[in-house]
């Protein structure tokens, strides 16, 4: 009954405006009872113990957070471990994350690792252990080094962009993300059609979109050119390099999907330098729905990053409630946005500063 | 001595290599033998306290954080209190933090408060106290209600973005900011200049930027007019209606300066959608330096955020070690960097889409 009632404390929604003073002062009791009765601890009358629990009822009061976390064990804290802070779509994960963590009054640590194409430096057991009740762990490859270790501390967890046998997780579907981008371009008419991939030790969700792309090429009776791909890692620099390396070749593609819109975003800087236009000289379509990408009229499969991170910190909430609830994997509709990057391949020119032929 | 050494544990550069076996090994002593003679606590021979010490300094080990944490009351765990994270200003000074952090072993607790424009909701008391050693507090206006309270913490605190009397601060002269993207204006030719501002209640930089702005026009002989200014939110979107209220005036300016880049990015889809070039129609001057701008090739007063990130990082920790460090008010330097989005009045069309004069 302690236990249940400080894991409604601490994740519950903040009720702060009602204090103990409140109870105890309708209760005719001090603080002092106020706090031991709700807790569960001994030496409350029981008749008292049950009309501070009336009255506490009554008035919606839940035990400070600070003081449950004590009484608990809890830590009132969940940790997240992501690869960046800074790039669009961490730092909107994060937001969701901290929304619905904010709205719960638990406190949100993170901890950035870098890159997950070198090993990433996954915090140590020490920074964890006793520290948080829950972690979300972002977009790292289930091959990571050290993610098993991390979830060998026995915590709830939710995977955000990779699943985990027994253990929350929030994706999209990247094969499909990956097909409809481009069979979009397939549509519009073009068949030599390149892609901008992330970086050579893929993750899940980049080996999904290849497939994805690969799919969509079979379907329609192309085969996929080793020659163009190029990986852009999933930064706008490494697309500007990536599409400067697929306009070098003989024979450059008419179109391109690229993995990320940032990546997207440097193809089209790439484009500009070689003073070719993008959509109109060569079709791009990528995958995020970035905030900048109606702005810089690029394609996009739009994934619902923000409420990507709020449905992880629900589902870890739930699971710390509720340690019996079962782990769920949840796959999040994705939208395709077809916007200036992507023209059929007639509308381009018929000889591009390349020299290409079409 | 014990606390001393405490405190250069918890935040001194991560040494984990050298575990406390070694330590042990070479001393020929247990661990536990180890930890309490480095820790100065009792029960511990003299001179085994002197060999383990020598040894520990040979091998330039120091005990595990966590540990020191228990030892000196230190929680290990900087908070950082900030409207948003997922916006590029806030996430790039984050990352910047982050790095800092991550490199001394210090945990990293965000709060996301919200708009600054409104009542931030700042984390309460109970959520601070014995939970975090430091505070960084990234640009809130400072008449924001509980600001002082936060203060009244005791804790270390450095402020990002604004000043705070005994206080650490990182800003960057937001007056000379404003001037300069001005001046390059006028110095284009231009007169009649527009400026799109924050929000009503305007943070300090924020009015700072705007004296910079009116400072530059009356230097030149020229009067900012009332109607040539509107608000922008920091937002793209507010940007976009920003730009799109100038260019519904009677008499639309011929320039543009935006307090932010993404106020600038938003300018530019209104110009777009009006049919006005960027630049060659109406020029547009900014303050930031986002990843973007170049793509969108916009003129901007670069500001060195993950620095000031850093920055800021840097002096929390050495006021964390050393309470009687003088508090330090840093302001880092900003570079404007020229691009197509500005260029002069004469090569700007004769009469734009909006039939203005010119």
């Amino acid at each position: 009954m302690a236990l249940q009632h400080a894991a409604r404390t601490a994740y519950g929604k903040d009720r702060m405006s009602i204090t103990i003073r409140d109870v105890a002062d309708a209760a005719g009791v001090s603080t002092a009872t106020v706090s031991r009765a709700l807790r569960g601890l001994p030496h409350v009358d029981p008749e008292t113990r049950e009309r501070v629990r009336q009255v506490a009822a009554e008035l919606d009061y839940v035990v400070s957070p600070s003081a449950s976390r004590l009484a608990s064990g809890r830590t009132g804290t969940v940790a997240v471990i992501t690869p960046f802070i800074d790039r669009w779509f961490f730092s909107s994960v994060l937001s969701g994350i901290s929304d619905v963590l904010q709205e719960r009054d638990v406190d949100l640590l993170v901890f950035e690792v870098g890159d997950p194409g070198t090993n990433p430096g996954l915090p140590p057991e020490r920074r964890l252990r006793g520290r948080v009740d829950g972690l979300i762990v972002v977009t790292l490859p289930t091959d990571a080094m050290r993610v098993a270790d991390l979830l060998a501390l026995g915590l709830p967890t939710s995977f955000i962009g990779t699943t985990w046998e027994g253990s929350n997780s929030v994706t999209i579907d990247d094969v499909s993300a990956g097909r409809v981008a481009t069979q979009h371009l397939i549509n519009l008419g073009h068949r030599h059609i390149g892609m901008i991939s992330g970086r050579p030790r893929a993750s899940a969700s980049q080996a999904h979109r290849a497939q994805g792309y690969r799919e969509a090429m079979a379907g329609a009776g192309l085969t996929p050119e080793p020659s163009l791909e190029a990986y852009g890692y999933f930064t706008v620099q490494g697309g500007e390099e990536a599409m400067t390396a697929l306009l070098s070749q003989p024979n450059p593609p008419t179109a391109v999907f690229a993995m990320s819109d940032d990546m997207a975003f440097g193809a089209i800087r790439a484009l500009q330098r070689h003073g070719i236009r993008p959509g109109s000289d060569i079709a791009i379509a990528s995958i995020d729905g970035h905030e900048l990408a109606e702005l810089l009229d690029v394609t996009t499969v739009r994934q619902p990053v923000v409420e990507m991170g709020r449905t992880a910190a629900e589902a870890l909430l739930a699971r710390m409630m509720d340690e019996a609830a079962k782990p769920e994997e949840m796959m999040v509709p994705t939208t395709l946005i077809v916007r200036g990057s992507s023209v059929p391949p007639e509308r381009t020119s018929t000889a591009g500063p390349q020299g290409r032929p079409t």
